[in-house]
C-alpha cells in the first residue's frame, strides 16, 4: 500500500472568499461559509484523480501550510479560518473514507502559547478520528519577535496532548511576512531550526512518547551533518547522528540526489513517504516529462534501498507512527 | 437619468482565490491570475440585474472598499490588488460601456505619501477613461499611527494631481484592525475626521479646484452641527454651514429620516444620489419589503424637495461634479 | 422640574495652576493645592447664574471630561488629578444641596483594567452620595492601542460595580492625542464604537441592571440607522432598533434637526435632558439670538413630543435611571 | 550691581489654564489667551518684591524650565506654549525695563532638530531684544531615546545661530517624565552630561565663540573631578581642568560648601551669581532663617574670595558673556 | 587596620575571550571556561602588588562592574558571565584568604524582578562566604524603560534577601548603552537617582536593618544638599540631612576638596574607604605623583578628622556593616 | 597549489580583551589596543601549523563571521572592531605574505545601507591589497527587522564598489540574536535567503560583473533543487539551475555525500575549496580520525570529479574569481 502521509486540501472557491472577506473585515463582522457538499466532493476530486494517477492508495490530508494566517491579527481571524478549513478536511474525509485521512490544522496564533489549541486538537482527534496534527514552529510568520525554539518550555502544552492523544505531530511552518523569505523558503529554514532545537534540548527525555516528523527532508540538516556532528564531538554528549533518530522525516523535497542524502543519513526506517500533491512540486520535470512531486518511480529507483526499506518508506513507518490509522476506517 | 454615483464591483471567484493568495504569501512569490470574459460578465451581470430592478440608468463602479487591504504587509499586496481590481472594473466598463462608468481604486499604503499613487490615477484616468477615483483617509487601517488628517499637507501630491486631471475623490475608508471598530462603523467615523480636517484647513483655497464626496451622508457631521456651529461662533472665521458647502455628499445613509436631515443640513445641491448596491444595505427593511438600499423611491417620498432637487440629487449634481463623465460613452 | 443631567464643574485657577504643575512635573515631586471656599463657590456661581438664565433646577455635575488626563504617564498624574475635581464637585454639590447631584470621575489609566476605578467610585457613592459616573471607553486618548471595546470582558469588573451600586454611566471619552481627531469629534466616534460593541455583545445578558447613558445624542449611529438595520436583518438575531432600546441617550446635541431625529429613532422615553451648560455650545446662535445649548426652547418646540414625553425628557427618565437621585437631597 | 542672571517668570493663573487647556485639548483646537497688563504687572511685582528684599539690581528672566512640556505630543503644544512665555517675558521686561532682562525659551520638540528654533530665536534676540535663551539637552525629557549628546553634531544648527547672533544660552533641561527621576534631578544629572559630551568633543574647536552656561553649580561634575582628572590623564589630550575653562557656570545650588567647592574646582571668573529665586530654593533654612537661595550673603561670606572675585561674580562675569546686555536699557 | 571596602577583580585573558564569545554567540552555544590556578594568581597578584604599594590590608573584591553587561539579550548571557565572576572572585579569595573578601555580582536582567537573582545570592553568601553584593538600580544600562526607582516595591524581594542574610548592598550601575552617557557617568548619575528615590520611599521604614552603601561619594547629592534640604522644609516631613543618615556612602571620589565636603555633609561615621584601586582612578595626579585613588594619605590630610573618625573610615565603619566579615578568616 | 579561500584569523588574547571592553562600555570611552608583533605572530603560527599539517599551500583571511557585531548598538562599536580586526588581518599578511591573502571585513551596521563601508573597503583594497570582503546579509543579526533581501537595491552601493574595485564578496552572516536560531544555523539559513533573492531578482543583469561566493555548501539550496525547479517550471523564466550558475560555491560543509550533492547540482566549476580551519569543523571524525574539516582528502576520494575538476576547485576557479590574486605577492 502507498500512504502519502503528507497532502493538504484544495481549497473550494466559497472558502477563498470567506478567507478574503475575513481578511478584509478582520472578522468583525464575519458570517460563516456553508460548502455545499458538490464543493468539498469537486475539491477532493481532484486530488484523487492526481492520486489514482500516481498510485497512491490513501493520503493524510491537512490544511494547506502557507495558508493558515498565523499572524493576522486578531486572533480571531485564524480561529475561524482554523475551524472552516478542518471541516473541510473532516467533510472531505468522510466523503471518501477509504482514500483519506484527517490531519487538523491547529489555530496557532502569533507569540501565544499553543495552550490555546489543545482543545481544537482534542475535539478533532476524539471526535472526528483525526490522526495527527500541524505544528508551525513560528505563528508569527516573521512578524515581530517568534516564540522560543521547539525545544523550550512554551511548547509543552502541545506535547503534552500530544502524547496523551498518542499523535505525531507534522512540523510546517505556515506564511512568511518578511519580504526577503518566501514562505516556501521559510518552510526550509524553520524545519532546521526546529530540529536544532529540538537536538540541543530534554524534550524527548521528558516527552519520550513524543512523535514529531520534519516533513522537506529535514530542512538544511542531512546537508550539514559534518557541522553538527563536529559540535556534538567538541561539547560531548550523544552524537549527532544518534540524536536525530528521534525525529522522523518525509520525503517532501523532489530531487533524487537529495532522497538518496536524506536516506542515507538518517536510514529509511526513519523517512516517510510523502509528496504534498497536489502542491509545490506539481510541475513537470523537463528531464523526466513527470511532475517533480511524482515521488514513486524517484524512490523505487534507488538502488540502495531493499524491498523492506521501501515498504517501510511507503507504508510501515507511517503505519507505526499514526497509531490512530486503521487501514479500514 | 438615474446615476448611482457610488458602487462596487462584485468580485469573481478568481479574484478571490488571488486575494487569499496575495494575502497568505505576501506576495512573495505572486503569479497574476487571468479572469475570464465570463467571469468579468458574469460577475456584471449581477449587478446589472438589481439596477435593471430598481431603476438605475448607470452606476459608477470603484473597487470595493472594505477590501482593499492599504495595510496588509508589505506594500506589494496592496499594489498588486488594487491593479487587479481596477483592471476588473475596466473590463466591466468595457463590456456593458452603457451602463458603468469606472472609479479607480488607488495603492494607498499605510501611512506612505499618496505620491505613490499618482501613477496609477494618471494612467487610469488618460488611458482608460476612469471619471474619479477612492481616497482612504487612514490607509493603516487602525493598524497603527494613522497619516496626518485630510487638511494637511502630507495629502497635497494627491490633491494636485486630483485638480490637474479634474476627477473628484470618493473619501471612503477601507478596512479596520482595530477590533473594536468594524469597518462599517469605521467608514462613519472617518468622515466626521475628514470633514472636521478639511474644514479647519486651507485645502480648499490652496486647492480651489478640489472636488471631494464625503459619502454615507457625511458620517456624523450633519447630525452634529450645533457643535461646529458653536465652535466657528466661538473661534471666529467662517461660519460652519458656510465652510460646508466647500464639500460633497451622497445618500448612502438607507434611512428617510437621516435623509431629510442631510439635505436640510447641506441642502439638495450637494448631495449626490448614491446606494452602494449592492453592499451593506441590500437586506429588506420589513417595514417595506424593499431593500434599505432601494433609495430611488425613499428619496422621491421626501415632501420638501422640489423637481429640480431630484434631478439634481439623481444626475446633475454628479454630472456637473464628474466632469470627465459623458453620456454616450 | 427641570434636570440638566449631564453638565461639569468650572475649573477654578488654582485648579488649573495645580493640573499644570501636575503635568510639568509628572506628579513627581507634587503638593495637593487647597482650594478655598471662595474659589469653590465662585466657580459654582458662574454655573448658577446660567441655570436660573436658561431654567434649569438642578444639575448634574461631574469633572470636565476633556481635561481628565487619563492617558498622561505615570498613572500618579490623573489618579492626584480626578481625586482633586470629584473634591471639587463634592465640595460644589454641598455648598448648593438643593441645585447640584454629583457624578464622579474614574482614575482610568490608558489601557490598565477599569478595576483601579472600583475604590474611588465606591468612596464617592457610599461615603458622599456621587449618584453616578463617568465612563471613558478609551482611556488612551487615541495614544496606542486602545482597549477592547465596551462590549467584552475587559470592562465586566467596572459593570459589576456600576449594578452593585446601582449608579448609572454615563459614556463619555475624554482628551484626544490624536492630531487629526479633536477631542470634540472623539466623544462622537467613541459613542458609536461604543454603541455598535455593546449591541453586538452579550453585556445586557450578563448585566441586565446595567445602565448606560450615550451622551451627545448617541454619536453617529441615530444618524445611519439604515445601516445597522440592514445588518441584523442580514445576520440574524434581535433588530437593531430593539437591541439600541437597551441604552439612554442625552440632548447634548444642540441642534433642533437632530434632536428630532434622535426622538424619533430611539423614542422619548430613552431620552435625558442634558446640556453641557456652559461648555461647547455655550456660544449664540445668529438664528435665534440664543446660546445653543439652550435646549429647553428648542425641545419645547418639537412638536410631536406629547406633554407627557416632555416631562419624561425634562425629568423622569433621569429620576427613574438615577435610583440614588433624591429631591430633597 | 548685582545681577541675578539666572531667574523665571511667575506664571499668571491665565496661562496655567491655557497650559491645562492646551494639553488637555492637545491644542486641537486652541485659543491663544490674553493676558491683562495687570495680570503680567502682577505676576512681575511678586518677583520685584523678593529682588527688593534680597537686594538684586537686576534679573534675567526666562520661562519655568520644568514647565515648557518638550515631550508633550504633538509639537504645536510646546510651540504655542513657548511663545506664550516669551510673549509673557518680553511684556515684564518691557514694564519694567530698569530691573529686567529678557532670555528666551526654544521650542525645543522630542528628539527633533533644534533646526525648528531657530526663526523663534532669532525674532526674539533681533525685534525684542532678548539677550540669551534656554538650551534643554534632552527635550524627550525621559520619554523616549534623547537626542545625541551636547558635544554631537545634531546640536551645530543652534550653536551657528547662537554665534551669529552672540547669545548665550543656559543649559537647561525641563521637566522628567520617568517616574524614577525627578525634575529636579534630571536638572543635575542632564547638566552631567552636558559637560562631560562637550568636554569630549571638538564643539568649542568649531564654534570657539560659543558661549555657554551650565547652572546648579554644573551639575554632579565640580564634585568629581579625580574621576575625569583621571580619564583625561590616561587617555592623553588636555587636562580635564583646563578643558572645562571653556564652560560658565552659575551658583543654584544653595549651599556654602558647595559653592566653596565650585570656586574652587572652575575659579571665580567662571561662575555667574544666579539665585533661581523665586524657585527651588525658596524655603527658610532653619540654620539662618534666610531662604536657601539667598545667596548674595553666603557668597559674601566665603573667606577665599577677593573683592574683584565677588565683583566678577555679582556683575562683571555675567556682564562678560551677555554681550547685548546694556545698562541703560 | 586599612579595608578597602569597594574593589573589583582584574580580568584573565580566558575571560575576556570567554566574555566575547557569549556576546558573539549570544550564549548559544557556549563553552564554560575553566580558568588555571595560575591565570586566577596572577590576576591576583595585580591587586595585591598594589595593595601593598599603597598599604591596604584588606580588599572586599567585587566582579567588575561595567563589565557586568546585565542588558545584553538574551538573558542567559548575564547569568553564565555572572555565575563566572562570582567563580573567579571565590577562588582568588580562597588563594588569599587574609587579603580578600568575595562581594558578589548578581544575575540582574534588563528590567526583570530582581527576584531571579536571589538563589545566586543566597548560594554564595552560604556556601562560600561571599559577605556583600552589588545592586544595580538600572540593568537596562540605559537600554529601554528602566525598572522603578530603588524605593518602589519591585526591589522590596531583594531587600528581603539581604535582611535575611544580613549582607550590604553596594549601590553600583553597571554599562550604559546611551551614546551620550559615558558608564563612568551613569555611575554618578544612578547613585543621585537611588538616593533621592530611597529618601522620598518607606524603604527603611519597611526593612529597618536593610543596609545600602552609596559609593563615589554618593552620586551628586552631597554636592546638592540645598536643593533637597528646601524641599524637605517646603513639603514637610524629616530634614533631608537626617533622611540622608540611613544610608552608607564610600570615598571613591579621588579628590581632597570633595571628599572634605562628603564628610561635612554626611559624617564620618557614615563613610567607608574604598578606592576601586586598580580602576577609573588609576592613573598620576601630576600635582602629588600619586595616583588619583591612592586615597589613604589624601585622607589622612584632612585636619578635621579625628583619630576615631580616621579609624571609622579606614576599618570601623566597614566592619559594623559587614557584620559576615571575620578577621581571621 | 591548495588554496583555502575561506578561512578566518586566530584572535590574540589582546583583542578579547579590547572586544570585551567594546561591548562593556558600548565604545564611550575607549582606547584602541596596540597588539605587539609577537601576538599577531603566535595567532598566526597556529594557523600555519595546521595549514602545513593538512596540506594548504594559501590561506585567505578574513575576520572570524560570528564575532562582527554588526548588531551591537551604538555603530562605533562594530566600526571600531572591524578596524582593529582588518588591521590583524593585514599585519598577518604581511608577516607571512606567502601563505595568506587578506579578506575584508565590512563595518555594516543593523539595517543602515552598506555605503558606509564603501570607504573602509576601498582603503583596505587599493592600500593595503586586500583581495576580496565579507558581505553579511543580515547585519541586524536577528535583532528586529533585517534589510531587504540581497536582490533589492538596497545593496546596489555595494555591489557598485564590488565590481569597480573587481573584488568577489564571501555572503556569510555574523552572529544571531534570536535565542532560537544559533548563529552556526543562521549562516546556513542566511545563505538560502541570500540565494533566493539573489534567483529572483535583476541584480546580475544590473552588475554582470559582481562575483559572490556563497559559502558553507550554498545553504539548504542545492539539497532543495526540486522545490525551485518545479516554480521555475511553473512561473517561466530561466531554469533554476541555470540561475544558479552566476553564483559560486565553497566547500565548507563538512561531508563527503553532501559534497557530492553540492558538485552534482551547481557543477565543479563554481566550487572553491574552503575549510574555515580552524573553526567549525575542527573536531576529529571518529569513523576517520581526522577533523572534519580537513576537507582535502575528502575530495580527492570523489570518484566522479576529474583530474581538471580537481585542479578547478583546489586552485583555478579560486584565481580565476579573485583576480587581485597574485602568485607571488
Amino acid at each position: 500500500m502507498i500512504i502519502d502521509s503528507h497532502a493538504h486540501v484544495v481549497v473550494p472557491a466559497e472558502s477563498y472568499k470567506f478567507m478574503a472577506e475575513l481578511v478584509a473585515s478582520r472578522a468583525n463582522p464575519y458570517l460563516m461559509p456553508k460548502l455545499s457538499d458538490e464543493a468539498v466532493r469537486n475539491a477532493a476530486k481532484l486530488i484523487l484523480d492526481i492520486m489514482d494517477k500516481v498510485g497512491t492508495d490513501i493520503q493524510f490530508l491537512s490544511p494547506r501550510p502557507y495558508m493558515q494566517m498565523h499572524s493576522v491579527k486578531p486572533a480571531r481571524v485564524t480561529a475561524l479560518w482554523t475551524q472552516h478549513m478542518n471541516d473541510l478536511v473532516h467533510r472531505t474525509v468522510q466523503m471518501f473514507p477509504k482514500r483519506f485521512r484527517p490531519v487538523a490544522g491547529l489555530p496557532q496564533y502569533r507569540d501565544e502559547s499553543p495552550a490555546n489549541c489543545l482543545k481544537e486538537l482534542e475535539i478533532r482527534v476524539k471526535e472526528q478520528g483525526f490522526i495527527g496534527c500541524l505544528l508551525n514552529p513560528d505563528p508569527t510568520e516573521g512578524d515581530g519577535t517568534p516564540p522560543p525554539g521547539l525545544g523550550e518550555e512554551f511548547w509543552y502544552p502541545l506535547y503534552d496532548k500530544l502524547c496523551e492523544l498518542d499523535v505525531p505531530a507534522l512540523v510546517h511552518s505556515a506564511g512568511s511576512c518578511s519580504p526577503r523569505e518566501s514562505y516556501t523558503l521559510k518552510f526550509i529554514n524553520e524545519e532546521s531550526i526546529a530540529i536544532v532545537s529540538l537536538m540541543n534540548s530534554k524534550v524527548f527525555e521528558k516527552f519520550p512518547k513524543l512523535k514529531l516528523i520534519v516533513p522537506h527532508g529535514g530542512g538544511a540538516i542531512p546537508y550539514h551533518m559534518g557541522r553538527f556532528r563536529a559540535w556534538t564531538i567538541r561539547s560531548g554528549g550523544e552524537f549527532f547522528d544518534d540524536r536525530l533518530r528521534r525525529l522522523h522525516f518525509d520525503t517532501t523535497t523532489y530531487d533524487k540526489d537529495a532522497l538518496e542524502l536524506l536516506f542515507k543519513v538518517v536510514g529509511a526506517d526513519r523517512v516517510l513517504f510523502a509528496t504534498e500533491n497536489p502542491g509545490t512540486g506539481s510541475a513537470p520535470d523537463p528531464k523526466t516529462g513527470r511532475a517533480y512531486d511524482d515521488l514513486k518511480p524517484v524512490i523505487e529507483e534507488i538502488a540502495f534501498l531493499s524491498e523492506e526499506d521501501r515498504r517501510n518508506v511507503f507504508e510501515c513507518n507511517c503505519t507505526r507512527l499514526y497509531t490512530r490509522f486503521r487501514k479500514d476506517d
